[in-house]
């Protein structure tokens, strides 16, 4: 299955670093743990940083109720998941890059408010925070649900986005040896898990942590 | 000097979270390489990754001209630069949380056309990415100069938010002693150069990147 092909997922420029395989879409996507979140409000656009979850074609938002961009039944948006993979130093400052991998999702996010949807919802955004959390936590209580808004984005208009790989010099400047090029490699990694401090002592790490 | 309290950078809840001094809303946007840009396109949000660079109050963004949203001479902008700083593991998973600094810039970019500006914006956006590169490689040709789009963006209306520290869980549930509770910490780093295909061998690692 391809990504959709509409006028703004289709890539104005830098074309080669379009992804056309909605199996990339989905990995980028279940990579990243954080979202940038971009609706429109009072004529203007707001990015917020939040986090959610994917199940199939359906991206997963939740948020308070008292949150003001989703009080709402549909929240037009677009959301971008980003991941940093790499500095590309060239011999020439024009050609310095990024290394990335980047999915930009288009669409109406929905309210979800079938209350089964909504439990598959909220399991599936704390699933993807941490697999194997939501069966070791305590899961919501009526006050909790009550007191949190989900939404469901379909992934039916997205583009996935890469750069990998080298510089990209001019020829004349690799001959000319101008200076020093590589890729200097970015990557995110966990540390070691630390206890908060009212956790009585008999608490090993779970497993899912370990 | 504060942040501006202007209604859509003061938080509408969380308010614990926002921070106020102009200097964590630099450190931020300094520790950040990839900000998320949030502008309206056919009245619909449209968020992209890209790079950036600060000199004061001013946030530079620059692209191509060919780029589709930097055709104009003002772009009304939300600029999001996040860092996650821990995945937060409590003994309910409502509060399930992450530790995370963002910084949030509203304003209008604005073309700059002047060329002392552009080539110190440019210098400014490299140096970002990488301190000592711009001393280091080829600087821009005329031809270069003339592909590219530079824009600044006041800083004057941003908010900075922040969660730190262990879980937040209800008393009932520490009691309880229901689950595992801390944090995961998560960071970014930067790996071993690895060098360009074509570089020659007598290429040894610039000071810059040691």
């Amino acid at each position: 299955m391809t990504l959709s092909p509409s006028t703004r997922t289709t890539l104005g420029r830098k074309r080669d670093r379009a992804a056309t395989d909605r199996a990339e879409l989905h990995a980028v996507l279940d990579e990243g743990l954080v979202c940038h979140l971009g609706f429109v409000r009072d004529g203007a656009p707001v990015v917020l940083p939040t986090a959610y979850g994917r199940d199939g074609d359906t991206l997963y938002l939740h948020g308070s109720t008292g949150a003001r961009y989703l009080t709402g039944d549909e929240l037009p948006c677009c959301v971008t998941v980003t991941h940093l993979d790499g500095i590309v130093h060239a011999r020439a400052v024009m050609h310095f890059s990024m290394n990335y991998r980047s999915a930009v999702v288009h669409g109406v996010a929905r309210r979800v408010t079938d209350p089964d949807e909504r439990w598959h919802a909220l399991r599936t955004v704390v699933e993807h925070l941490t697999p194997g959390a939501w069966d070791h936590a305590r899961r919501p209580d009526p006050r909790e649900l009550a007191a949190t808004a989900v939404f469901s984005l379909d992934l039916a208009e997205a583009s996935v986005k890469r750069r990998c790989g080298p510089p990209s010099d001019d020829d004349a400047d690799v001959a000319a040896d101008l200076a020093w090029a590589g890729v200097v490699p970015v990557r995110t990694v966990s540390g070691t898990p630390e206890r908060a401090p009212d956790l009585p002592e008999h608490h090993a790490l779970p497993p899912h942590l370990g």
